[in-house]
């Protein structure tokens, strides 16, 4: 039986479960309570030392990061509808764009959406309670990224991660032209990757880069990923962040 | 017929060239000559949009980045010498491993070399003539680093750099306390990722990180990657960089 311990539909956690839910898996979903620091709890440490959701279950075997996720899915299920080509050229395609997601576009969108919801909260913990906090998140770069978002990300930090979203979103629309899904012809990997850490939330997040005018073509391929019904699945799980702190969806800005 | 485009025997090239050999794969070598910028000139750019070394073409498929280059030898070559377990969860693992090199390892070792190197082939350029190269690069973030070069990387940012390979060193030797490879039980994509962008120079290029005490399963590891015969092979390649300027490769500080 597979189990996906996992936050809210956003991000790391929406990929993960629009990856299940596409290939039809049924699994059984362990919500972690972010806002109760759940996943630096010792029992989740045990389960993944780097204190981070989503974590992948497949009876005993445990598996972290999404996209090595969707890779293990594939190679496991080969027989679920699939979302990866499956030819040595087109997983290439796959595995291209799915790093160019994880290098050069989920950090940098991340850091609008701490910038905007982590430094709120990270600012309303009491100094002392803050440096207990901190002491237990096991991934020092995590750490720092708090410690960041509590004094605040500098101008030039965050200039910079617009610049790499405004390059990727033009990179991404200018590729859209000629290709009907991010890694080619074939729907896969690659689409539940760039939709969950920067298609999904684009326009809302960003209106004045994710606009109709700037790429016409990403905003169509969001609009045919939201009709998906395994994407629709996985944005209906249930989202108990405060939605006037939604940032990472874009709800809130 | 396999054609690999690559430079001097070091960081991405040594790492392409490693799975070639270990693969026991013949491929036509073609030399791009950096200190010219050959990766730059029209003709290279047409072949890689990104104007990176290494390339890979196979019959006019056209493959970069040596991560995915990796996992495309195995997907194309499954009778050659195996580099991936392919059982699912041993898969996991190389990806797990792979992803950690490529975005917590590679980019800190790569600014001290450049720091090291490139900062002063750059400020060995005139003015104008350096704008003229800049120009003539494709990815912007590659501009900015030449350019960051000229002028010199940040005492924070090589700090920083240098915390992130003293944790990859000690993550990495702890690792090898319970497993023979990087990947676990079996030699795989992962060691000559590691090898490549951190194991093969950590003691020349990073005396006090790299030593005896600090990291001792590390060292036996090089030592043993050092004989394999793939590995001597790729590291026989010609290598055309002024010796007191290989600091890629730890021979120069």
């Amino acid at each position: 039986m597979l189990k996906l311990y996992h936050a809210e539909p956003a991000a790391n956690s929406l990929k993960a479960m629009i990856y299940l839910y596409e290939k039809e898996l049924p699994f059984e979903s362990r919500y972690v309570d972010l806002h109760k620091f759940e996943q630096h709890e010792p029992w989740f440490v045990a389960l993944n030392p780097e204190g981070q959701v989503p974590v992948l279950d497949d009876d005993g075997a445990i598996v972290n990061h999404t996209t090595v996720i969707g890779e293990y899915l594939e190679d496991r299920f080969p027989d679920a509808p699939r979302l990866r080509p499956n030819t040595p050229l087109g997983n290439a395609r796959v595995r291209y764009w799915n790093k160019f997601v994880d290098e050069h576009v989920m950090n940098y969108v991340s850091m609008w959406g701490w910038h905007r919801m982590v430094g709120v909260i990270a600012r309303g913990i009491e100094g002392g309670e803050f440096d207990k906090l901190m002491e237990r998140i096991p991934l020092k770069d995590q750490q720092e990224k708090w410690k960041t978002a509590r004094s605040g990300f500098s101008e030039k930090d965050l200039a910079h991660a617009t610049r790499k979203i405004e390059d990727a979103v033009d990179k991404v629309d200018a590729h859209l032209a000629k290709n009907k899904w991010i890694a080619g012809e074939e729907y896969s990997l690659a689409d539940g990757n760039f939709y969950s850490m920067c298609g999904m939330m684009i326009a809302r997040m960003f209106p004045e880069i994710g606009s109709e005018k700037r790429c016409p073509r990403l905003l169509e391929w969001v609009a045919r990923m939201n009709e998906r019904p395994g994407v629709k699945k996985a944005l209906a799980m249930p989202n108990r962040t405060n939605p006037a702190l939604r940032t990472f969806t874009g709800e809130a800005r």
